[in-house]
């Protein structure tokens, strides 16, 4: 399988210096999709839509008129955000094929910057897992294996970047679903702080959780994509005084990394070795092990909030008997028996978990942490075993990644070398929150030592 | 019935002049606390320590080290606020008389300003009610006429206030418990924005909605009390960037005050009659009248939130076959019924109330209604008839003060008239969030208008 290895910078250098068009990238992302089309990433992509903004955009160069450096790029977004011009479904049956005829902000954002929509990426049904197992379109394969998962629930959007069909994607992650399938195809992904990026337009899973963001071919796409998709937007009252990203060139001191161990917190060996040597080799930085106890009452106040929220907005369609896939139901139907006091204490453990990353680990600039404890799962397994756990698939995908979304922190997975069987592994870095451009910029100096053979 | 009229301001002046002393002050406040026993405005004041206090304050300023405009000057304590001289039993019996050895941060504040602390004052059980007429030490009764009830939670301060035994006292407002009793006992109160007051050492109602604040003797008395009682406290992550209060001198424009009326919102004709006279007197402000729809809705938010977080803090104690009474009791027990999904609705129906009043009624400095629908009930009335409505007189108390506490605004009463039995009439009024220093402004425009004979 050919794995082209442009990154969107490359792209943008490509057009302003009149190398290439939009059309000739539009045509070859197209045929690319054609060629790994059997890893289901895509569940619509319509040829002539593509290509009609892609001419359009080649038409604003030739008049001198660009939007930005997104003009002509081709972005895939993944299928829970609302587009103008294709059905949005979140991959389930329980939505209707129809237009909504309406952007999502974050998509009128990338067209506003002349970026080629370049259709829907598959998912997992209404983001509510982290495998893309479940979809009414099929199960995402893997790029870098296609026996192999993508993970999810952004995992269309992953294969498409993996693949080289798109440079960069948008997606979705609640619990992970951005970084998960980011790091299991190897690529680069960002979930920003929360309320950086608006949701308008988004179908949300937990709306305390939600946070959209880039999924990408190199950490420079990442910033480029970041400037164009943050900011303040009127229909998302999270994002009230929501700051632009602005790009910072340089650090003025060492980073001060806490790298994250101990019970609930295991991951293989592999993964671990591979964290510790990109730790070692990285440059600019202090890095400092803490464990941090009592991580699964953490995990435990996540998934609470999360089902709660997701029964919330689910109700109306929970009276039809269909629609749902069995295991979707299964969790939306116990988010109905939890109790207010169940859900008063999961947001009270919420609180004490942002105060303890906020002043319990000292004054850290980024958390370290494996993105997944194990490289992308074979497609039929259905549990895992590392560092003497044996959990499900599914909560090994969410494993690390749901601390994030429980603190609302910014977080960024980068590729961080192969497994012994050849598939990616990637390590993470949290930030505090609104610190997204310093969380890039840590993330560059970690790239640069573990990735600089790029 | 001696009603003495002195302000705080009027003590701090003659104490500054050397017209009188601590010692003088404290003697007179416990005659008139002996005078007036039968109010049951204390339910716990020991003479020994109050004289201590304030001999301490004389040998303070006969030494030139006073501590503050507070030094001397006798206030009184709601029995929810931990205080290391007295126990602490919100009036329940479901707690034992011991004493806790530590002051509330509030309490804290007062003594570091040398404010001779002057008791405890009876309160409806645990603050979950607003009429006093529940306490393990028995119903308070108003000042204004013994037969009527004073309203509370806070009822004892604003009786201890309003019978000229002391000229400021300390409450709590989770629904209206500062606002209520000071209206129906006709002086002033003020329950500043949520977070701006350090809620550490007070015993909770329900911990999104309780703000701790001033009862007292004239508008002047408050800010020099809110003054000394706001801002940050490192045990109340609430308080987090909370401002010490900045008195402003004038305001820059006429202040807009928007009369909220409409269905849920009605009141009796002569509550009505005092509030329409108010504002018709008022200078320095333009007055628009608007309907807020759907109150009744965003009441259901509130009371659905006050009994899960009652319920998630009680939840130890209910075990126990005593201690309760038994509609303290049965609202705890309700609370346990509630589910998650009840909770989340009523947690977004409170953050669309809050963009409502941030966005959809104008530009406004102030909203303004009746602080009571009714003048102080009788003691053995339950049902209070007004605009319309038949309702409990439980309900009628917190009628229009849970908006101030749904939202976090800060608000403030004012005295309005008098009914025709002799009861005081209230006027409230609400700004925005963290506006607190701009509201006592506004309040003083409608005040030197009111109440201008004093």
């Amino acid at each position: 399988m050919l794995l082209k290895t442009d990154r969107m910078i490359d792209q943008i250098a490509a057009l302003s210096r009149g190398e290439t068009s939009a059309r000739s990238l539009a045509e070859a992302a197209l045929v690319q999709a054609q060629m790994l089309r059997d890893l289901n990433a895509f569940v619509a992509l319509d040829p002539e839509k593509v290509l009609a903004a892609a001419n359009a955009s080649d038409a604003r160069r030739a008049a001198g008129t660009t939007l930005g450096p997104l003009d002509g790029i081709p972005i895939a977004v993944k299928d829970n955000f609302l587009t103008r011009d294709y059905p949005t479904t979140a991959c389930s049956d329980a939505l209707p094929l129809e237009h909504a005829g309406v952007d999502a902000t974050l998509v009128a954002r990338l067209r506003e910057g002349g970026a080629v929509i370049f259709g829907k990426t598959n998912m997992h049904e209404w983001a509510y897992g982290a495998t893309n197992t479940t979809s009414r379109f099929g199960p995402t394969r893997n790029p870098r294996n296609p026996d192999h998962i993508t993970g999810g629930s952004s995992g269309g959007s992953a294969a498409a970047v993996a693949g080289g069909v798109v440079t960069a994607a948008l997606g979705s992650d609640t619990g992970g679903s951005i970084r998960i399938p980011a790091s299991a195809c190897g690529i680069y992904g960002f979930k920003p702080t929360y309320g950086r990026a608006s949701r308008h337009g988004v179908l949300p899973l937990s709306w305390s959780l939600d946070a959209p963001g880039p999924l990408a071919a190199s950490l420079d796409d990442i910033a480029v994509l970041l400037s164009c998709l943050l900011g303040e937007d009127a229909s998302d009252a999270a994002t009230r005084g929501s700051r632009p990203f602005q790009p910072v060139e340089a650090l003025s001191r060492r980073a001060r990394l806490v790298n994250l161990t101990g019970p609930g917190l295991e991951r293989s060996d592999e993964v671990d070795a591979a964290v510790t040597a990109a730790l070692q080799s990285a440059k600019g930085c202090t890095v400092e092990t803490r464990e941090v106890p009592g991580m699964r009452r953490f995990f435990g106040a996540w998934e609470t909030i999360l089902h709660c929220e997701a029964t919330a907005y689910h109700q109306p369609r929970l009276a039809a008997a269909a629609g749902f896939s069995s295991v979707t139901r299964a969790h939306l139907e116990a988010g109905q028996l939890l109790s207010a006091q169940e859900l008063l204490r999961a947001q009270q453990v919420r609180a004490e978990f942002c105060s303890l990353l906020a002043s319990g680990l000292g004054n850290w600039d980024a958390l370290v942490l494996p993105t997944l404890p194990v490289p992308a799962p074979a497609m039929d397994s259905d549990w895992q075993e590392f560092g003497g756990r044996r959990v499900t698939t599914q909560d090994s995908m969410t494993w690390f990644c749901w601390l994030g979304n429980l603190a609302g922190l910014p977080a960024v997975t980068l590729p961080s070398g192969l497994s012994s069987a050849g598939l990616p592994i990637g390590i993470m870095l949290l930030g505090r929150p609104g610190q997204d451009e310093r969380l890039l910029q840590i993330a560059k100096l970690i790239d640069t030592s573990v990735n600089q053979a790029r």
